[in-house]
């Protein structure tokens, strides 16, 4: 059973995940997720994956056959377990508890070699609304606070396999960078009485030096203090702090504007591994006037993140304002 | 002039380093520092390096000559700049400051081809001393709070040059790491009356599942919620704020436990690329209760930190039990 551990000193929560226990020798150099070969991805191969707990596009009573356009299953090398109680405890001055939780691959399209950026409109949208239908589902267990949702592109990311996919993770516990948002919102709301995120967003359209792309519903910054180099952020333009919560027109919106944003991305910076992230309102968690729902972009350009990983301290060579230069610059 | 700006949700300091400004086409793949060819820090080049701050081992009428046995430099292209004010300003609801701040190298060898863990104790020590001296010196400008002392091993860790050396940056902000350290023991302190690294050393001298070594004033552990696999700190074993506060007995046993450590980590993980960050009081802080000098020792062994350093939320596939397990039983 996987462990849920917390810092005594900052109150950081990490998981223990012994199942992939590793010793020294384990620790292999990095290397690329490998071309060719079997992929247990791949249509045909659905066997190979645990039963699925989502798909798209075929008659339910095919599941776990071809013919899926887009198909939710548990990772089969879990970083935390579905069955079991929270079973919190000390240990001394520690805390800890099983590391419960729902850990999910979302097999974003049934060809190996299409990458995100090739997704249509019809394909990307159902990965959106994957995230939807997963959230309001796990919603339904008590014992989950959070689902963080996720795509690492690239072996530098931590993506190890090729097939193009995104991640989900339901925790029994707020992640420390949720926290941090909802307090710092908060603490602007109870001073100022308007969503902080609102009031960026108004000052990003009316500076104009950061703004991506812009769209009916959602618009596309390089935010004013990013953390590494074509940082970005894709928020709704009109309050909301849940992303369960859009509705048809929105939906399409979102995938409109990602797609051309992650398109910016990848031919100003061919192939560049990344990191994407939502961050969403707690699980059950009413509407709240202070968060607002976004999505953050995080290309990996800079070798220097781990020190400032751990002394939370970051130098960036390129300003946002240059970076929303260079992607809006570029031609489609 | 470079810039610092604070983010406006979780109240994050980051460095816009423009003179570093990077286009797109400058993001290069990451590549090993460069074997052979010239070396800015080897005895000889002197000239080549912005005039030393600090030497030990020659006499200071031939400053910038060889013969020293160690060399603090300012870096040649550094994040922060020396001179000037800080320039306080908003931005509509944005905050910044100028870039002030000093970034400096420490040259721990005049031997290219000498590792830190290839130095002998005296010449360890020196890198101590320099780390306290540099302290002092630097405390004496009231435009710094902080100076953020740490050293990048291999290029995964973000090392651009081949020849030992560790780095610091002063900064007229606390970083957000030792902000969430300082908060944190201070409530732990208001709750229990006791530091919480004291606190930690207790359980762990008494579980002794965690220690990796100990010797008459230190003891270094693998923290019981580790970000990373083989992360470990060093604590001085009776309690103490500031770093510079060190007699020279404490010195001769950081410089050995420090020696062992790094020596047991590289015999367990033979060249794995690491950074160490000191985590020390802010300057011309009173000595205090509840917090805890301390060194941070993180190996870079997995790739995932992409999105673990946007979450906040980290996967550790070894339990620091293990890890101090390998450690120890290391043969010297």
């Amino acid at each position: 059973m996987p462990e849920l551990r917390k810092d005594p000193i900052i109150g950081r929560w990490i998981i223990i995940s012994k199942e992939r226990g590793k010793r020294p020798t384990d620790f292999i150099v990095e290397k690329n997720p490998s071309k060719g070969g079997f992929c247990p991805l791949c249509p045909g191969n659905e066997k190979t994956t645990p039963p699925e707990v989502l798909s798209y596009g075929r008659s339910a009573q095919k599941a776990n056959q071809p013919g899926w356009s887009l198909r939710v299953v548990p990772n089969k090398y879990p970083a935390l377990v579905i069955e079991g109680d929270l079973g919190k405890e000390g240990e001394g001055l520690y805390d800890k508890m099983n590391g419960i939780g729902a850990h999910e691959v979302i097999i974003e399209t049934p060809n190996h070699d299409e990458a995100f950026t090739d997704l249509s409109h019809e394909r990307m949208i159902e990965v959106f609304w994957a995230y939807r239908d997963r959230l309001r589902d796990l919603s339904n267990d008590p014992r989950f606070r959070y689902v963080m949702v996720f795509k690492n592109y690239g072996s530098a990311a931590g993506a190890s396999l090729e097939h193009s996919h995104s991640q989900l993770v339901a925790l029994p516990i707020l992640p420390r960078m949720i926290v941090s948002e909802l307090e710092g919102s908060l603490s602007y709301y109870k001073y100022k009485e308007r969503c902080v995120f609102c009031d960026i967003i108004r000052q990003e359209i009316d500076q104009d030096v950061r703004v991506v792309i812009q769209n009916d519903h959602f618009i596309t910054i390089t935010p004013y203090a990013p953390r590494s180099p074509f940082e970005m952020w894709v928020l709704p333009t009109k309050h909301s702090s849940c992303y369960t919560a859009m509705d048809d027109d929105q939906f399409h919106s979102l995938t409109s504007i990602f797609a051309e944003t992650m398109t910016r991305l990848d031919k100003c910076l061919p192939g560049v591994p990344y990191n994407f992230v939502l961050h969403t309102s707690p699980l059950r968690a009413q509407p709240l006037e202070h968060f607002h729902w976004h999505f953050e972009i995080m290309p990996k350009l800079t070798s220097i993140a781990g020190f400032e990983w751990g002394s939370g301290f970051y130098i960036n060579p390129t300003p946002p304002e240059d970076a929303a230069k260079y992607l809006k610059e570029i031609k489609l």
